[in-house]
């Protein structure tokens, strides 16, 4: 018999809840606008609907289900189910794993989204099979999360795999943080994007430039299109932004080296464009004999999209 | 019946050799130069007769020995024993584990001495009962380990742990491993006196540029011991050298939550003199909750001294 579990994803945007098997397959989803604005009560009756419209659209009822797995952004403590503090939903205390596990009757495993996403990559998508495995998002901020043997490192505390603000430039660029100088003020689809206007404003009339004003916006992808162009001002702002990132790459293969990196998140989306060049940055970087033979720290795409929070957070709960 | 264990730590100057129980005492210990300019093979023999003289020591004979652990410098494949290449004693492809396994007629652990140290710190001294440990060595250069239950992490390939080369300032001091922005080019004793040079230069009449004057040497201590003095200009540089020491383990702690980091070498001989700023520091750069009763990394110092490395060798080897 199949066993299934309840993975649910609490984003900025929407909540997104999936009815995984245990090999990570999804047999039903659902979602709904998170309404990130509406106190936290309000949100968790919203998730429980969430839930309850995967278990409906996999055809299945909740006598199916074994668990359920949240994965929730912002500081959370697995052990007692409680989101400790969410800034960008305002969350302080939320009890959410006790909350839905009477709602529902059923156990609820919270982790943090972002190793909850990893959890599905390692586990179900671009690393499996892999007996490590760091997942680095790069979106709005840089996402982490640490795999070791099919399970999250959460450290002493619940609170590690915080790798986006590992600093790689002492007194650099500020970050949402409050610090200077993290890996994310820089790796981030944002750090990308203040490199692009940096280098518009000082070359207005690059092809970068014109393309940014033709689309009225400059995103993360403005200065990947406008180098695969030609341009060189667009080529040097993804040179910064590769070097960047393959900086701090390169410290956490050179202290963990895991079997595998997975790049996911809106920038991850550049594929092999982003990949080659990154490759090679990293392998100059990095220690560890480089002979015929030797394990290496594999750098490769992410590959579940969207659906790795929801399906690792099934996985959690397994 | 206790179980005997060689522990072998080679460094630099000198090969030590102890005879270790299994909870990490010391029964007996010996030592030779290691003459680091000869060949390996006959730096190999001094090895086996500091071996046989620990055992000596320890007023046992080799039939109460149940393995030998071995730490080197260098990059290790702990897999087959062999030294794959060791900068500093121009030692490649040295298969230095099944050689002293033949010689002995005893099973070889072979560990990089950085991880052996921590071994010994983690299960034997200052991070004793700590479900997972970094040690950070504050010598020449930083060595570093990271244990998990008992185990050092050595990633897929047996190269992990190298955090003193963790970039933390993108395109800064250079590194003796060619790049730079290194931890290490900060954080060893190597960076400290660097940074005291620079500050002696600026202010050659400061009590700091008198005290190493005086002494005839810019060493590890002169900023700490002109600090103590009352001297502003020292002081300044010990609180430039913490800035980036804190940065580098709140880098670690933010990204792994280990229950303790433990400070060594020549600079965490400074004990709470430094420990005390450097936890407020480093308090200010990480996150995780900061209640009553949420667990946080404990700073502390190593306790265990040179004796780490040939007691984690031998707790390497059980």
């Amino acid at each position: 018999m199949v066993s299934y579990y309840i993975g649910v994803d609490i984003g900025g945007t929407s909540i997104k809840a999936g009815v995984v098997d245990e090999a990570g397959r999804i047999a039903g989803e659902a979602d709904l606008p998170t309404g990130a604005d509406r106190p936290q009560e309000v949100v968790l009756k919203d998730i429980l609907r969430v839930a309850e419209a995967a278990v409906g659209a996999a055809s299945l009822a909740r006598a199916d289900i074994r668990a359920v797995g949240v994965g929730s952004p912002g500081t959370v403590d697995s052990e007692t189910g409680v989101v400790l503090y969410n800034y960008n939903l305002g969350w302080r205390d939320f009890a959410i794993g006790p909350m839905m596990s009477e709602a529902l009757g059923l156990p609820v495993r919270l982790e943090n989204d972002a190793n909850a996403a990893a959890l599905g990559e390692a586990v179900a998508g671009s690393a499996r099979g892999a007996s490590s495995a760091m997942i680095i998002t790069l979106g709005t901020g840089v996402g982490s999360g640490f795999v070791i043997d099919g399970s999250i490192w959460t450290g002493c505390n619940s609170a590690a795999c915080e790798f986006g603000h590992m600093v790689i430039a002492y007194g650099g660029r500020p970050c949402t943080c409050g610090r200077r100088g993290c890996f994310e003020a820089y790796a981030s689809a944002t750090g990308l994007i203040n490199m692009t206007r940096e280098a518009i404003e000082a070359h207005p009339n690059s092809a970068l430039g014109e393309l940014a004003r033709r689309e009225g916006v400059v995103s993360g992808h403005t200065a990947f299109d406008a180098a695969e162009a030609g341009d060189p001002v667009a080529q040097g702002v993804v040179d910064e932004y590769t070097g960047y990132l393959a900086c701090g790459l390169a410290s956490l293969i050179n202290g963990l080296q895991p079997e595998v990196i997975s790049i996911g998140g809106g920038i991850g989306k550049q594929g092999e464009g982003l990949l080659v060049p990154l490759r090679r940055r990293v392998e100059e970087e990095t220690f560890g004999e480089k002979r015929e033979g030797q394990k290496r720290t594999r750098l490769v795409s992410c590959t579940l999209g969207y659906k790795a929070g929801l399906i690792g957070a099934a996985m959690a709960a397994r």
